[in-house]
């Protein structure tokens, strides 16, 4: 009998739990109506929707009236930042981190042409706090972009320094924690938020952003310039539930990936070649971004595939594969090609083991090839 | 025993059938990967994409490799609008019906502000075809914008001689079938279609465009304009399955739902102070809408909700429901309130009866306690 296959690509998306599936399909029998319609049908979808939103902005820290669901978490960037930002008119330039998101780097690029400026990071990929303390005290500077933790190379931000030095110049900081929630606790330092519930297990279609109730944001129209055409509330139901089942088993879980991943990092960095990228303590527990010298990302992705293994390559977030991580250029790393692993919470400890096995003998495979 | 409930409000929403909920499921198993990546599972997902698209251009008479999916049905329109105006650069006029949807409008008043020249309708709703070629006509306009047929009054629109006029004068004719694919045959006439899955039965969350090979149109930015971050690939499926489950029994349906909705007008067209508006043949099956002279639509929404019976009232596609209905204004129907019936192919001829018999008494009730 073949093993079972392995997924170790979890970033972004990941397989939906069988009490998710359940979820949507709750969210379909009940909330199918138009919430904004005056029948019984419409005040069940409502009553459905309210619940969802509840569940989770109270796990985000937020709270439910300032949560705002949108069709995906790339129109979610977008509108917290331009809603913000547009709220401080006469203020042009975004202070964004060099690491950040392409859909990040887009929604601020979209909400202050031609001033973005990027905050270097550090080897680990921490953000300079005094250039972003300098930078956040331009009375120009209409907010600060920072994320939680990066979405390839799992280093968390200190949002600590970040969040004072931006209150200090009463800049919102609008903090990206798409690759974060439902695998460590939500951050507590932010004015808006922005989530992406498919990142914790949820079907794709559903982005979540949340103000704080002091935070000023303008739409750009008037009404619901979040989800224009209602959101889909099976969904929104399926990402709540999703999270609460993240959530139950929080710290079990981080404690565990987060020592697998460690003996992952350990046994790559003995590899010829290979360098791991990211803070080796402060990050998320389920994430690993080597960096390869002298060899391709993409041969080693289809050989292990063939071999039973999913992992990625190249950006995360790109919508083509083949393009080197923007992450790793804005670091400076010096890579050829990168493997990037992104493991579930069911991703058993000797499947790794297998993993850990096969990775060298693919790497020299794909070495002889590009050799021979 | 109760009566089963009986829902009249199907525009835009309905139940989703249990057909259409297992595609979503199947497609949840098979697509919930990224279709971007290297992986087996990533393969699989770009299948399961792909075959729902080819099903849903077959069905439109559209081809794959031009056929676009987004998030939501008001994206889609925004993002169709948008980009044929774009490849129409020098352009600036847009000229659409004086009853599109609310957000046909926005995103005409989007990609041409303040220069959206609305073509005036006949009483039953038709454009008028001689002012709409005259307006077209005119070098400046970028694009034309016309419903297939109306989402309230069901009205079809006389796509052959629009879009006589609209070749000769090499504009490109936008169509918003939103509210007809999957209760009758598409239309032909098009440059661009945009359409909504949610509107046939699939669940909330999926917008289609569909260009002619030969329309040209400019994304916004590189990339992916239509969908950034990607679409649902279980929802794509839902969608195709839900409107191949439609099209299985289009003319039964069809015939079934004409004669029943031509009951309804007949009957209600008795009632005191009620008119029916919109071509009483020229139309959609399922759709009926009754302006009323002295009554308003909310407490008669609200006691026919309470009698076991959801219809709509106001603007079908409003966020407020309590919002006068911007179709019958444009139509200068003169009304106080009004009524909007829309049917689901599983409605049955006794409910309809029921409905028909209650109806007159509930507006009684109404009339007695207003002037009480």
């Amino acid at each position: 009998m073949p093993a079972r296959r392995v997924f170790l690509d979890a970033s972004g998306r990941s397989p939906v739990t069988p009490r998710t599936a359940d979820a949507f399909l709750a969210g379909l029998a009940d909330g199918w109506a138009d919430p904004a319609r005056l029948t019984s049908e419409s005040r069940r979808a409502r009553a459905v929707l309210d619940g969802a939103k509840e569940a989770i902005a109270d796990a985000l820290g937020a709270s439910p009236a300032h949560l705002h669901l949108t069709s995906g978490a790339h129109l979610a960037f977008d509108r917290a930042v331009a809603g913000v930002a547009r709220a401080r008119r006469g203020r042009d330039r975004i202070v964004a981190g060099a690491i950040e998101r392409q859909a990040v780097l887009d929604a601020a690029e979209h909400a202050a042409p031609g001033a973005v400026t990027r905050i270097a990071v550090d080897r680990d990929g921490h953000l300079d706090a005094e250039s972003f303390a300098r930078e956040v005290a331009d009375p120009a500077v209409a907010l600060a972009l920072v994320q939680h933790g990066n979405h390839e190379i799992g280093t968390l931000q200190r949002l600590d320094a970040l969040g004072d030095a931006a209150a200090a110049a009463a800049v919102p900081l609008v903090v990206d924690a798409s690759a974060t929630i439902g695998h460590i606790e939500p951050p507590e330092r932010w004015d808006a938020l922005v989530a992406d519930p498919a990142d914790w297990g949820a079907p794709l279609g559903l982005g979540v952003v949340a103000m704080r109730p002091r935070t000023r944001w303008l739409p750009a129209w008037p009404g619901d310039a979040f989800a224009p055409g209602g959101v889909s509330i099976p969904l929104a139901l399926a990402a709540a539930v999703a999270l609460q089942e993240r959530l139950e088993s929080l710290e079990a879980t981080r404690t565990r990936l987060h020592a697998l991943t460690a003996r992952i990092r350990d046994r790559l960095a003995q590899l010829e070649g290979v360098t791991i990228v990211g803070d080796p303590e402060e990050r998320l527990p389920h994430l690993v971004t080597a960096a390869f010298m002298y060899l391709d990302g993409e041969p080693i992705v289809s050989r292990l595939d063939r071999e039973g293994f999913a992992v990625g390559s190249g950006s995360a977030c790109g919508s083509d594969t083949f393009e080197p991580s923007q992450v790793l250029a804005a670091m400076g790393a010096l890579t050829h090609g990168n493997l990037r692993l992104g493991l579930t919470p069911d991703v058993r400890d000797d499947e790794v083991d297998r993993f850990l096995a096969t990775l060298p003998r693919v790497m020299e495979d794909v070495r002889r090839s590009m050799t021979g």
